[in-house]
């Protein structure tokens, strides 16, 4: 049985045909769409020389043993965003598979390396606010005890959502012990934004995932009556927040693949006679390099205090969240561009902005690399969230040569 | 019995005492603390030889009548915002009240003109969002059907609470009657504004209220991921409102007293981690001068389609609400600077941003100016409201004065 790209575009269809409503994908980790869809893609292993779990943390896992234990993993996540798009995660789970067969029925069951493929769980992070989390626990990065009390948006506690599920967070910590033999780790991904389709190329090797710091911003400034207080005597907080909105897309500028982002703005009092008094703003810094990362945020930090003064106001930072960029395994960042060169002709290298599970399996060590395909008009975590055909099966194919490219590399470092 | 400006800051501690918490004043109007407000003013009325009663629309009338019909107004309202200052309104009340009873004895109960006071009911329109109700029924400018069905925050149909108060709404139009014989009408206010004590000047004379143009301005961009949109993929509907935010200051900068404000900008979705679709702002501009104000809007709505062009997104504006400006009566702008002259040796001359009772009687056709006084620190709405006791009673000396040069004018106009 050879590699059939077709189907993994056939069953992607199928899986939205089950789990979609008219507003796109509602595979949200821990729901009973989302076990619905486990336990569809658990009706495609029958017949397949694999054995197959869940790890403490409820990924899945399955394993196709091989000659030497040292193992390629393969994965993604089949959970999706509410009203999200039908290739986010399930393409590179569908690929993941589409591949294992190949090697089963190439190898006739007993490849030289072991192949494994895990379906992480709640990668979104869509009910509880918690992304990464199955990745998380397998990284041993998670600490389980400030997630426990999250709620959903019905008051509904972590625990217990997941405990339904048939998993305890106090046993996550065990979802580690899958990372033994794990020798590289690959995963196919949908772009989620616009860089390939503008170069016009179908498919583009991931250097690794961007460094993020995110901080929320208060400006201080003077409430005052929007009738009486002349232009030249008001402490605008608007105007202050307005100014860094400016600056901060010089800051990004300055570095090619850098981003800055003021997402939220919120005004106080916020009514139309007054103006405003203060003004809270979030702050999303992104790059591939920590020095860069530093870079931006010294200097939104001080733009932000030259910008106060000059406006009469104050300004106050609070850290939301950071983390570290990670850079992917140099031997496998070729390996992939060797793929997608020899796939699509060209191979454009990029850093992917949203973090996915590749970054906590780099995290734990472990070698690793993505690929990602067009998205078109670099839309995501929507119902029209879409790739064409063509290119979803020279992702496949490129993905499938990535894989015997990985195999090799394993074996040369075994022997 | 002479002026007695001390009085007047006497009766103004002691309706503070009478009506404000220590969060500051509560004389919102259709409330218990306002109706004791009024109470507490009528009691001040015993032995004057004044008739007293209230017009259909709920505002006061206390009239002292004289030779001729033709009268002398003043007045200004009780009422105030929640948590409101001590002098917004009463001020010019009180003032009112010592001119009345230094009039009333000096011509031994009987004024070559009469003389009348009015505390209009419901300046503030904190309960039901309509400013300026009592007066607008006095002008006739007020359309009872559109009003009649807002509701407080607790859910209180407009027309029930003022009924509540002895009030029917149905019989507004009758409060017209009241502007029979009316011949001038003046009105004493802190002026709301820092521009008096940036000059350093106890008093100024009001030349009108500005024209207000008030808009909602919708910028309609690209929902994006913050992570993976380059820079220059973006459409971000919050870039487009921070450029219109600061363009504004420009706009208005063009003209010595003009104003506009962002006093109100919301995002959407407004998250950390998408950039901003779409952006909501609210845009207030004023000035005294029609043609200024016309050109303002014109150029605030260039700038905005300018930038959402330059932005690559689109504006919708739609008209929240507008007044054209109100340019009192020439005489008694004289007389008011005159009076201001010679109580306080400087006369400036300013427009009020802020709108006031005396715009509505103005618009009735009855001749009207306003006198200010000094607002400490610009702040009013607020319990910090201030204005120091020598100001106040320098205010009283110089809004008797008015009225003087006004009961001749009126005379003057007679004969």
């Amino acid at each position: 049985m050879s590699l059939d790209p077709k189907r993994t575009v056939r069953e992607l269809k199928e899986l939205r045909a089950l789990t979609a409503s008219e507003d796109g994908a509602q595979r949200v980790a821990w729901t009973d769409v989302w076990l619905k869809s486990r336990t569809w893609f658990e009706s495609k292993l029958h017949g397949l020389p694999v054995e197959h779990h869940f790890d403490a943390a409820g990924n899945r896992w399955v394993t196709l043993p091989g000659a030497s234990d040292r193992a390629l993993v393969l994965g993604s996540h089949l959970d999706s965003v509410p009203n999200g798009g039908w290739l986010d995660g399930s393409l590179g789970v569908l690929a993941a598979l589409e591949v294992l067969r190949r090697i089963a029925s190439e190898f006739k069951g007993r490849p030289p390396v072991t192949i494994r493929l895990v379906d992480f769980a709640d990668e979104e992070g869509a009910r509880f606010g918690r992304s990464l989390l199955g990745s998380s626990a397998f990284a041993g990065t998670h600490s389980v005890e400030a997630d426990r009390v999250r709620t959903d948006k019905d008051g509904i506690r972590m625990d217990q959502a997941l405990s339904r599920c048939g998993v305890e967070m106090d046993q996550f910590p065990d979802a580690r012990h899958e990372q033994k033999n794990a020798a590289a780790y690959l995963e196919l991904h949908i772009e989620q934004g616009p860089v390939l389709e503008r170069l016009m190329l179908p498919l583009g090797v991931v250097l690794g995932t961007k460094g993020v710091e995110r901080h929320a911003l208060t400006f201080h400034g003077q409430e005052a009556h929007s009738g009486s207080t002349p232009m030249k005597a008001r402490r605008d907080a608007l105007a202050a927040a307005a100014k860094l909105a400016l600056e901060i897309r010089s800051i990004a500028g300055r570095h090619p693949d850098a981003v800055c982002t003021i997402g939220s703005l919120k005004t106080f009092p916020g009514i139309v006679t007054a103006v405003v008094g203060r003004s809270e703003c979030s702050l999303d810094q992104r790059d591939l390099s920590a020095a860069v990362l530093a870079q931006m945020y010294r200097e939104a930090r001080e733009a932000s205090e030259r910008i106060a003064k000059e406006e009469k106001c104050t300004v106050e930072w609070s850290r939301i969240w950071n983390i570290e960029p990670i850079q992917f395994h140099r031997d496998l960042v070729e390996l992939c561009r060797q793929a997608v060169m020899e796939t699509a002709g060209v191979a454009h290298q990029l850093p992917s902005g949203p973090l996915h599970d590749a970054a906590e399996v780099s995290r734990a060590g472990i070698p690793t690399v993505m690929m990602f395909v067009q998205s078109v008009g670099g839309i995501s975590h929507n119902k029209v969230e879409d790739t064409s055909e063509e290119h979803l099966e020279m992702a496949v194919r490129a993905f499938d040569r990535l894989a015997t490219k990985t195999m090799q590399w394993i074996q040369s470092s075994i022997a």
